[in-house]
C-alpha cells in the first residue's frame, strides 16, 4: 500500500458513464487470497465496486467449463495490439475478436455463456456469489442502465459481430447480460477469492472441479497475453504475473499455486489500468519474488 | 520427439533464401538443460543449424546489460499482432517498434548494441560461444550474404526507422550486423546453453552476473508476450513458457528456476514457427508440467 | 446498349437482402436526358428498379440546398480508398466519416436532413416525384424492411457514429429514413430527369433554384472523387464523367451544361457497380466525346 | 493575384531539406497558356522554383506515351485516402501503389520510363525543355543531392516495392533518377506552357501526338482523383479541374479544351499543397467559371 500511495490519484477516474466518475480517485485497496483459502486485506479492501472488464474473465471460465474449446472458433486468443473497443481488427480479421478480453470477444463469449446456460447474468452471478461466500454480491442497475445508455460502441461492436453471423442470440439480449457483469459489485475480498480456481489449477472453494488443470493453465496463458487491454506487455514487465484488469479501477492477478491479489484504485492511466493497482501488484512482486518468471 | 513425429514435415520450410531452403523438413532435434549445466538431447540435437530470429533474444539481453533501460525509449514492449516484417505499426508508431523481437525492433536493439559495443557482430558471437562452450560457433557467410541478397523488405523497415530519427549506425552497417546475427549457425545443444541465464535469473555459465533477478524475470515476460511473432497468445496457451523462435526452425524456451529446451525442425506453419518444435514443447510441457501458469 | 451487351450478366447480383437478389442479370436500361428536359431511352430504361445509394445523390444535395454548408463539419469530402461500409476511416477519423457518398457518410447527411425537414424519407421522395413527373415513385417497403432485418452493419456504422456525438436523431429513426431513401423504386427514365438540376448549374424541373451554380459544381466535384465506392479512379478513367452508382445496377452520370445518363443492369463487379451500366456509360462518353475532360 | 494575397504565407514552407526550406513564405506567381500557345502572368510567374511532384504528372504522361497500358499492372489508378508517403496502402496491397502521383507510385513510374528509355531522368527534362521552350531548363544538382540525402522514407518506399518484385531497375538508380526529376527547376511560365498537351487532348507544342484524346482525357482523370495527395476530393471541391501539386509550392491545373493554370506560391497547408496556389486557383475558376464540372 505504501507503493501505490505516491500515485494514488495521478491517473483519471472512468467518466464515460456518471455512476464510475463519482469514484474517489484517492480510494485504494487490496486483498491477498491463498490456494487454502485464507484471505488478508489492506486499506479498503472490503468496499465494493464496479468490477466492469474483470467479469469477463469469469464469463470465459464459465464458458469453457460448460461448453469446452468449441469457443475459440468464434473468438481468437491473440493479443489485439489495439484498444480495447477497436473495431478495427474485428473488420480485418472478419468478425472473430481477437481474444476474449476485447470488449468484442466478451460479447461473444457472453453469447455462447447464454447459450450454453440460458441465463448468462445468473451464471456469473451465482459463481461469484459461491467462491466468494458473499451472498449479496449483485449487479448494480444503476450502473448497467448507464452502461447501456452510453453504449453506442458496444452496440455498433455487437451488431459488427452480428452482421458476420458470430452471435447466435439477438444483439439487445447479449449486450444486457454483458452489461450486467460488467455492472457486478465487489470488493477485493470477493474477487481474490472468486479467482482463486484459477491459482488452484481448476479447482474450486468447495473442492469441485471447475476446469482441468490443462485449461487453468491455459486461461492463465490468454490472461497473461492478454488480460489489460493493449498494455499487456507492459503488465507482464512490471508484474509478470497473468491478470485482468477493469476500468472501474480493479486488477485482479492470478499467482499459480499459491494465491491471488486483487487491488483496487479508480483512477486509471491512459491504456484503461489502475494506477494504484499496478504500482502495488507491482511493488509487491518485486518485493517478495511472486512472479511467472 | 514421439509426440513431434506425427507433424514433422507437415509444415513447409522457409524458401525466402536458397540457403533455408535446403533445410530436411523431417528433421528434428531436442537439448534439455537444466540450471547446474546439465543438457541432455534427443534426435539431431547437436546438429547446427541457422538460429535466425533467436539471436534476437540474445542482442537484447546484451544491449540491457550493457547500456540498460535506456533502450525502452526507442522500442516498445507490446505484442504487435502483426506480421513480423510489417511496416504499418513503424507507421502508425512513428519510428518506434512495438516490440525488440519484431524485425524492426531488433534493427534498432542491433543498432543500439553495435553503439555500445563498437561490434554488435562480435558481442552476441561471443557471447553464445562462452555460454555454450563451444569456440567454433560463427555465423554462416553463405547465409548473411543470401539474406542481405534478399533483404528488401528489411531495407525498407531500416530506411523506415532511420526516417524517423531512431538510428544512430548507418543503415548498411546496421543491416550488416543484423544479417550476421541471424546468421549464426548453433546446435539446440549450443542454444540451450546459451540460454540458460534467464533460467538462472540473470547468472552466466562462469557464475557471473549478466542480468539482475529483476531484469532476466522482465526479458521473460517480453519473450511470453512477444516472442513467437503473432502468434504469441496461441504459443503461451499450448507451450505456456516464454520462448523465441526463428525461421530456421528453431525454438529456444525458458522454465524459470529450472531450466531451457531447445527444440528444432525446419518445417514452418503460416506465422512462420516451427511446426515439429512447438508440438514437441507442447507435449513435453503437458507431460511434465513444467509451465509457468 | 451493344457495348454493354457482351458484358451482361457477368458480373453478380447483390444478393444481400433477397428483395435485391431475385433481379434478371441479363437486364438493361439507358435514358439520356438533356438540359431541356427532354429524355429519351434504349431496353428497359422505364422499368423500375431499387435505387439503393444513388438516393444518396439526392440526400446529399437536399441536405445542402436546405441548411448549408454547415454539414461539412460532419461530414468530409475526401476519396475513401476503402469499401463503402468500412468502418476503420471512421474510428481512424474519429466519427466523421470520409465522404457522402459512403454508408457512414450518408447516415449522416440523412440525420441532418431529418433535423432540417422533419421528414428526411418524405423530402427525397417528394424530391425525386417533382423532378421526374412521376408522382407514383415510392419506397419499396418489403426492400426497405429486407434492409432493416439485414442491416446489422448499417446498425454498427449507425451507433459508432453516435458514439462520436455525430448523430442528432435516435439512431433507429435515422435508419428508418435511410433504408427508406435505398428502397427507393425508380426507372433509368425517372432518374435521368431527376439529376438534371446538376447538369443545369443548380436549377430543378420547373426553373427554380436548388442550389447556386457553384454548389452545383461542387457536388459534380464530390460525384466525380467519391460516387462509387472505392473504384472511383476506375470510373473517372474510363467513363469521365460525375456518376452516383447503386447496388441495385443502377448508375447515375452527369454532363454539366448538357444532360445526365442513367443506365441500369443488375448485375455488379466486385466494387459494387453494375458491370453493364459502367460499360455502357464507357461506350457512350468514348464515341460521343462527353466527357469533362 | 489579389484572392492569394491574404493568406499568402498562413502555410508553412517544405523544411525537410534545407534547399527547400530557404524559400521566400510570401513570394506568389500565375501563369495562364491558352491552346494556342500563347501565356500570360502575374507576380513572380518567371521565376523558377522546384517543381517537386509536379514532375510526376510528366513521367506519367511519357511512360503511356512511350510504353502504353501496361504500366497499370503495376500501379493503380485510385485515390489513396492517405499521406503521399504512406506505406500502409503499399502493404495491404502487395506492393502495387495505389496510384501514378504517390512517391510509391512515382517511383515504380520512373523504374518504367527508366526500362523504356534507358535515361528517365533525360526523357523528361528534354521534354520539360521542348514544351515550354525554355532550353535552359535542368534539374538543381544540390537539390537533387539534398533529396537523397534525407530521402529515407523514400528509399524505404523503394526497397519495399522491390521487396514485391515491383521494381526493375536496381533501387539506387531508380531513386537518382526519381530525385532529378523532382530537382528539376522550372518557372509558372515554363510549366504552363509544358503541360498545354492535356489541354490540347494530347498534342504537344510542335502539333505532333503525344497521347490519343482518349488518353489524354485518362489522365486528366488520374489528375483530379489523386493530383494533390489525400486533399483531392477538397481541390475537387474547390477548384473543379485536374491539376497537380508539389510540395515547392507549384500547381499546375489544366481547363480540357482551353489551356492550363500553374500558380506557385512555398507556403503549404497540412496536406502538403501550397496554400496560395489554391486559394489562387480557386478564385480565378469561380470568377472565370472554369471548370470542368
Amino acid at each position: 500500500m505504501e507503493a501505490a500511495r505516491p500515485v494514488l490519484g495521478t491517473g483519471r477516474v472512468a467518466d464515460y458513464i456518471p455512476a464510475l466518475a463519482a469514484a474517489d480517485p484517492a480510494a485504494f485497496g487490496l486483498a491477498l487470497a491463498t490456494v487454502d483459502g485464507e484471505v488478508h486485506g489492506v486499506g479498503a479492501w472490503e468496499q465494493p465496486f464496479s468490477i466492469q472488464s474483470i467479469s469477463k474473465l469469469f464469463t470465459l471460465s464459465l464458458a469453457l467449463a460448460v461448453g469446452g474449446d468449441e469457443l475459440w472458433q468464434r473468438v481468437g486468443r491473440e493479443p489485439s495490439g489495439s484498444p480495447f473497443n477497436s473495431l478495427v481488427q474485428l473488420e480485418t480479421e472478419h468478425g472473430i475478436p481477437r481474444n476474449p478480453f476485447i470488449n468484442a470477444g466478451a460479447v461473444v463469449v457472453t453469447d455462447r455463456l447464454h447459450s450454453l446456460t440460458g441465463d448468462a447474468r445468473a451464471a456469473v452471478r451465482d459463481f461469484l456469489r459461491a467462491e466468494s461466500g458473499n451472498p449479496l454480491l449483485d449487479s448494480d442497475s444503476v450502473v448497467a442502465a448507464s452502461e447501456a445508455e452510453h453504449g453506442h460502441r458496444n452496440a455498433a461492436l455487437a451488431h459488427f459481430i452480428a452482421s458476420y453471423g458470430n452471435l447466435e442470440n439477438p444483439v439487445a439480449t447479449v449486450l444486457q447480460h454483458y452489461y450486467d457483469h460488467c455492472a457486478l459489485t465487489a470488493s477485493c475480498r470477493d474477487l481474490a477469492l472468486a479467482g482463486l480456481f484459477l491459482a488452484r489449477h481448476g479447482l474450486r472453494a468447495d473442492g469441485s472441479r471447475l476446469l482441468t488443470r490443462s485449461e487453468a493453465k491455459r486461461i492463465n496463458a490468454v490472461l497473461l497475453t492478454c488480460g489489460t487491454y493493449d498494455a499487456a506487455g507492459q503488465f507482464a514487465y512490471r508484474v509478470g504475473l497473468p491478470g485482468k484488469s477493469g476500468v472501474g479501477g480493479g486488477v485482479l492477478a492470478v499467482v499459480p499455486g499459491r494465491g491471488t491479489l486483487c487491488a483496487w484504485g479508480p483512477a486509471l492511466d491512459p491504456a484503461g489500468n489502475s494506477v494504484g493497482a499496478v504500482a502495488a501488484l507491482d511493488a509487491f512482486t518485486t518485493a517478495t519474488g511472486w512472479s511467472v518468471f
